[in-house]
């Protein structure tokens, strides 16, 4: 199945060894000699294999003596804890998250910003722009029509063909006809949304989660119950049972399994059978945004929750945006039973998608290039993170937390309790840079003391120098914190869940 | 102004005098020789206005008579009545528009359709796909970024300069940055409505009216009020003042001044001037779809209802799916005092549209060759429509009336009114041509004895044929028809006005 260089496939083992505590902290790694002999490789592979974890700072050369396992600097911020899930959360509507981002994205707007680390994006150079205009020349050469003809609504483009081919490898077999083209994986919630709820309803989502799914369902006039999440494993099931037990009445439930933004969670297969059989049991419809999987360090794309459907109560949605095009809006949505609502809806919200880019992208998807694409990006975005997150334990006070997660383009920072993210906000954008501040990401006071890094932009000495420079209006505020009765108030409902 | 041949601007002078009955059938027209002394053109130009009218049906040469008004075939078939607005219209919510429309889209997919015309739809071949392929191509070539990177929300693109600039020939002044893109109308009107109403509100509607803003209001949960609505002068404003009176609380008027599908109505600017007071004294946001309007056959572009606004209360809905382009998904919206809440909306449902298309589309609309496209795609249309409605004049049943309309790319006719247009639906759908029948424009019975037909396929020996046919399935469905009780009741019940 992996068809990545042999080297990059053992430096992965190897660092996923490490990861799991299989090889600790100053231990040896195998000799050059005895890496040769186990894999069958050559001196050079072996080379290669060492060199690619020592430049990502998993290992370090020691003269005469090989390379062993390094203790990385960015260890030193220990992982965040678990969220507390022994209490019923409190079913708010979002009425005012709105608001807080309309504030956000204005102060953004007239900040000055220098240096964005609030989104979560990747670089343009990143994305195979060339590979893509070519597709996209040839189709115009050869299919000019597409441009003066209205799309059919059941057309079979490459697109759909490419993605029922793909999602076989993360368990689901869907025909072409059931992949719904939409404008982004946010067409795709809306659309999946409106189909198994309605205004007043309610709708458990992770806590944090994502600030657009929130806007999403306030302005569809949904109230979003915040269940708590954990930064390893993602949803937790016990509070959603408190919460269908103690609420009942709950419509659908929204979940990231995958790479969750912001935290980075990964939930473990054994939850996932157990979400979706538990949603299916209560009558909630799971909705599953499977944006992020591409972008996860594993040698296999672990399987979709909707790969664990039995009854088509999960409705999937996912995008391109993160993974192939920025700048084309190729989303899809799976609905299950819901399907032709959800084709209806999509008809009466904004017609059939256009051809053109659907067929760009499907028959670049076709090809082995993308899979090369694919795996370019997670290499740079594993050395991306990992930068970031070293800059962040080099620079940041004390008491400053992460988890780096394994994939994705972003990272989650645990500030000191008494530090409110919106000070450092305020701060950091006088200097030009901008961080995503957890007040975001929750209505609750929950991540008042966190914020969200983009690790999408290459490695550069500005970038180098911009995050020094956050670490250090960080840290100024942390001294200068304790005093101060209001960051008190806060730190003190923001804790996390000690 | 009008910088079309100078032959087509005489021909069409001279349309607009027979029209309006200054010349009358049987009149002649001036000779070669008083047209070249009176306009100053050369006799072959001269030449070419006279068989330019000939050609369209609108004069005849008579041997060494000259040129003559030719009474066309289709004024055999009388102009409809005016509806009847004496009485408070039915505040139904269409609880039933998407079943009906989903059982037409079924039976259209399963039937076999060889002749389509039911759509509203230009051919391919109207629209310029060779230059947006060139637009497309160079810009590939110049920033081929723009499709690995993410549009901001408020980039100054050229589309939206162009939309600006043409704006103000429709007698509206907004910058760029008060034209939102989104995919197609029919997503401005979803944000459009979602920004003045809720789920349970009432909003006026013309009636008939497209079928698509009767789904849009049903997916959204709002109820439709139909408002009776002139075959020549559009939506009345005696029924809406008496709607205002009987049920007060109608949060939004949704009107398509020029071309109205499908009556293909036209409404004068005093009406115009009228509505938008009459929106702002009664609280009622004015929802304007001007999809239509650049295919009217007239010298200069008619005010837009937004040109009266002077308090934001007129949002502006169009696309450039009829015009410009039907396999790029680009609309706009200017929302008038409801801006912000709009580009939130369209923020939460798609995020911003893709730039490519945006700058093909607005490059191309920035040359002449946009406005010489669009002289072109009207003369097509008028031959079309007028070839139509010979058909139809020549092979439909006695009692069948149509209005030619000004411009478009639709007819709608009247069948005689024991006739039910579903039954000339299934009758036709047997022998593979499609029709739209009156019932999916309107939830009253009002009518089902209508069909519309389109007019954007270029004519052909098989469209002739078609149409032929056509005419016979009706006659002889007509001429059967009288003794059924059903089809009785329908057209008592679907009288237009008497």
């Amino acid at each position: 199945m992996d068809s990545s260089p042999r080297y990059r496939q053992l430096a992965l083992h190897y660092l996923q060894a490490i990861q799991a505590g299989t090889l600790q902290a100053g231990d040896r790694l195998p000799s050059l000699r005895a890496l040769m002999k186990q894999h069958g490789i050559s001196l050079s592979t072996a080379l290669q294999v060492c060199r690619t974890l020592e430049s990502e700072g998993w290992a370090e050369a020691r003269e005469r003596s090989g390379y062993f396992v390094r203790r990385p600097t960015r260890l030193a911020t220990p992982p965040m804890d678990e969220p507390a899930t022994d209490r019923a959360p409190d079913p708010a509507q979002y009425v005012g998250i709105h608001e807080k981002v309309s504030e956000f994205v204005m102060r953004r707007r007239y900040g000055g910003v220098q240096l964005d680390l609030a989104v979560a994006r990747g670089a343009p150079s990143l994305y195979p722009a060339d590979a893509l205009r070519a597709s996209l020349s040839r189709l115009l050469r050869q299919r000019p029509q597409m441009l003066t003809t209205a799309a059919p609504s059941r057309s079979r483009t490459p697109f759909r063909e490419a993605i029922s081919q793909r999602a076989l490898r993360a368990g689901m077999r869907l025909s072409p006809d059931e992949v719904l083209p939409t404008n982004g994986c946010i067409e795709a919630l809306n659309l999946a949304l409106r189909a198994v709820a309605r205004p007043g309803d309610t709708v458990a989502v992770e806590s944090p989660t994502f600030y657009g799914l929130l806007q999403v369902l306030e302005s569809l006039g949904m109230r979003a119950l915040e269940i708590p999440t954990s930064p390893q494993t993602g949803l937790s099931l016990e509070a959603l049972e408190l919460a269908v037990r103690a609420y009942g009445n709950i419509k659908a439930v929204v979940v990231v399994p995958h790479l969750q933004n912001p935290l980075g969670s990964v939930m473990p297969d054994s939850h996932k059978a157990r979400l979706v059989a538990l949603c299916e049991q209560h009558g909630m419809a799971l909705i599953e945004d499977d944006t992020y999987t591409e972008l996860l360090d594993a040698p296999l794309v672990p399987p979709a929750l909707k790969s664990f459907d039995r009854s088509g109560n999960v409705i999937h949605c996912a995008s391109l945006h993160k993974v192939l095009a920025p700048g084309m809006r190729l989303g899809w949505v799976n609905a299950g039973r819901w399907h032709a609502r959800v084709e209806m809806l999509k008809y009466t919200q904004t017609r059939s998608n256009e051809e053109l880019s659907q067929w760009a992208a499907g028959q670049y998807m076709a090809t082995g290039a993308y899979d090369r694409h694919l795996r370019h990006l997670r290499d740079q975005l594993r050395s991306q993170r990992a930068r970031t997150a070293d800059s962040v334990a080099r620079h940041f006070p004390a008491g400053t937390r992460i988890n780096l997660p394994p994939g994705g383009l972003q990272l989650w920072v645990e500030l000191p309790e008494r530090l409110s993210a919106d000070r450092v906000f305020d701060a950091a954008l006088r200097e030009h840079i901008l961080v995503a501040p957890g007040t975001l990401f929750s209505n609750s006071s929950r991540c008042d003391h966190f914020v969200r890094l983009n690790c999408g932009w290459p490695w550069s000495p500005a970038l180098e120098a911009g995050l020094r420079r956050l670490g250090k209006i960080t840290s100024s505020l942390a001294a200068a914190a304790p005093a101060d009765p209001r960051r008190g108030a806060i730190a003190t409902a923001a804790t996390v869940n000690e």
